[in-house]
């Protein structure tokens, strides 16, 4: 009997060319807007701070764009990654759904994050850039740009969020060790951060903010630093699809396609890396697949915020972009997903929520857990606790087929190891854990704060 | 041009069987003497605390002995394993060396541990055991036998150094998320811990000290419990051999052989592991290539040690071996390669480096770092401080090839990922880290402490 539980890809099957959804969205996108004229940004605006190959790439209607051989071959330090089907947490939950999962977290830095951060660093070498300047929550996005940069010999300015500045060093320790820069945000070194100082000395920081002053220090640096971001725009999603294109190659392997795919959303790039793909072969090809992107209770963008026009960051500096938010001065609860705190999501993932391809769905800070240590258990990786938030609705999902019959197969994004947040584990064990239920006053309150935009008469 | 840095085993190309050293010594091992007696062990004193088929192994002719079929489902989870050219690494230190790495960080809890781990937990399920106790130090050990334990529904009861209970808690919370209970050692559940409690209320602990709570707890328990170690006897040497078999077969897709083998020592299995095999090669087809273990300068013992009788174990509780020591009565600096904080050495390696079969050298703290933040810029991947020993000594023999112009093939094991021990990488960025250099007078006293053996006439 052959109880295979592991797909693995050969480094020469791995995908050549990233899925750029563009070409297959159902609508195009709305352009993004200046932050201050609310206007249609100019590309010379957005140069200013994002390397223009980037840029080509956002706007992009080309289907596949290939992945540069330099790119690819730093990838294969890691890449094609394993898929799994989790037999031991099928039979815990004595479910006849099938439950496969694909694991990112075997990169250098534990995450799916250096798919596109590799990509960048390579992109900004090629046009002459220095250094790259980019925010951090927890960390993730900051240990994987700090480990490219330096693997392209390119400097690296990471913002990171104060509060896991200071909860969270061990991931900042990973940055420095790489060789980059790093600076509790808000810092006193751009202006909006100075401006938030000014109001609070002990301000807690949010993505939003550390994104501000990211774009300002680039924006400032006359031309030899640009921004990178970790999530959000298209160029992120695109180079993170290399997840779900391997997905596929790996599911068919396994002799199956999933009825139900799952990823975990913050800025939307891990849950579009794996879904978008997917989306594709539904759009295209008339497969049935449910396609859930799931969120926290706590910062709950797709499920309770509205698909309007809004700052993709907390200081207004950035671009104003239709999408699913919050409000951009909604400041989430202190949840353990630090990835997952953020106002806003990708406008792509906004997009396909909207039009009814992609649904939603949010978790409550203590099923996520309760679900990451069964999963642990069964499986024996320890999840982040962004990805026990896919694990969480993974596992729903199969209890309900137990309940029915139904003998779905069901796919997720293992975005990334939690081997860094074990200090949540603990809090979890110790019974500490806030719940964080949905908050609704100060989304109310943050909704207020989101801009009048006349162009294009919406 | 193929420029492959990365060998991967297909799930079915995955040893099946362990390689059991004991075939080819050169000579026989002395047997182990009982702790009070001084006499060779008997069979029933050993299976007071240790599984039969355990005990079977360690005595077993057998050269080559079957991994059981739900022992290789499980390590499915993560191996084979994969095997890297470092090629990013050598082009940084402009060597014609090739060095190559064999990378265990990709398990679940991120070492090499859960190899014999999972194997010990399935004979102890199979001999009906209802707890496994166990000591760890920085708890590497501990949280692959909490995991191992979890999976076959055992019990397991970890005995942690006081020192890094405190000072590392991270893995001490994995410990718990796969159900295990963790004590600080030496703690008040065991006669020997409240001996050394009583002249110490804060005793830092010791991997020795804690060995031998876990075998009282064990001896102790009317048969309900059994005690597993985690390296040093010859059944956790042989159920690592995997490591070494698997490399043996990447190197052949790679087209080459090493010339020099190095690994990192402890207690001995993850070198030995990575090792047996190349030294069988060695011992029996000929094949000449240097075989290198890599101890802290601050606990040297093959280097600074004498090949002796010692306890295995700081409470003389459990037998005594003929091996390298430093006496079992010395505590190591609390340098932050906890894995290497131990007095003695598997007498399967302590043998093999007295017939000179194997060479030994030692590494100060702070030269094993500097070669750790080296890698991780060059490959990525920020490793274990104990495997910062074997890079250190991979990097300088390639050095020596820049300079001799020689194109040796040098190959490594790189035990494990340093995710859990950012603080120490934080201390070294700092300039906080001590070197420590050889500890001349304190082994000196220790040495004093080792027992007096009439047999078998020494």
């Amino acid at each position: 009997m052959s109880d295979q539980t592991k797909y693995l890809l050969e480094e020469r099957q791995m995908p050549t060319a990233w899925y750029n959804i563009n070409a297959d969205m159902p609508a195009p996108l709305m352009p993004p807007l200046h932050p201050e004229t609310k206007q249609p940004v100019t590309p010379e605006y957005l140069a200013s701070f994002t390397p223009t190959a980037l840029l080509a790439q956002d706007v992009s209607q080309e289907q596949h764009i290939e992945i540069p051989e330099p790119v690819r071959d730093i990838y294969k330090l890691w890449r094609p990654t394993p898929f799994f089907r989790a037999r031991r947490l099928e039979r815990a939950l004595r479910t006849p759904a099938h439950i496969y999962y694909k694991y990112e977290g075997v990169s250098p830095v534990g995450s799916h994050k250096p798919n596109t951060a590799v990509a960048q660093a390579f992109y900004a070498k090629q046009e002459g850039i220095k250094t790259l300047t980019t925010e951090t929550g927890a960390g993730q996005w900051g240990t994987a740009l700090a480990m490219a940069c330096n693997m392209f010999g390119l400097g690296c300015e990471v913002y990171m969020v104060r509060i896991s500045y200071q909860q969270k060093p061990y991931r900042r320790h990973v940055i420095t060790t790489y060789g980059a820069e790093v600076f509790a945000s808000p810092s006193d070194r751009t202006e909006v951060g100075r401006r938030f100082l000014a109001e609070d000395p002990d301000h807690p920081g949010s993505l939003g903010l550390a994104v501000s002053e990211g774009i300002e220090a680039a924006q400032t640096s006359g031309g030899t630093k640009k921004y990178s971001l970790g999530s959000f725009l298209p160029h992120v999603l695109l180079h993170q699809t290399i997840i779900g294109e391997e997905t596929l190659l790996q599911m068919e392997m396994a002799g199956e396609y999933p009825d139900i795919v799952i990823g975990c959303a913050g800025g939307g790039s891990n849950f579009a890396g794996f879904a978008f793909p997917f989306v594709r072969e539904k759009l295209k090809h008339g497969k049935h697949t449910r396609i859930i992107a799931v969120e926290p209770a706590a910062c709950p963008t797709l499920t309770k915020g509205s698909f309007t026009w809004d700052w993709a960051d907390a200081g207004c500096v950035a671009p104003i972009c239709q999408m699913y938010t919050l409000g951009h001065s909604f400041i989430p609860a202190t949840i353990h997903a630090g990835g997952l705190r953020y106002h806003g999501m990708a406008p792509h993932v906004s997009a396909l929520v909207h039009s009814g391809h992609i649904e939603a769905t949010a978790l409550d800070q203590l099923a996520t857990f309760e679900a990451g240590v069964a999963f642990a258990k069964a499986e024996g990786i320890v999840p982040a606790p962004e990805s026990n938030h896919a694990i969480g609705v993974a596992m729903n999902e199969a209890v309900q087929c137990r309940e029915s019959g139904e003998k779905k197969v069901i796919a997720f994004n293992l975005s990334g190891h939690g081997h860094f947040d074990m200090s949540a584990y603990a809090d979890y064990q110790a019974g500490k854990l806030e719940r964080y239920e949905y908050p609704a006053e100060a989304i109310e309150r943050a909704m207020q704060t989101v801009p009048e935009v006349t162009f294009p008469g919406t």
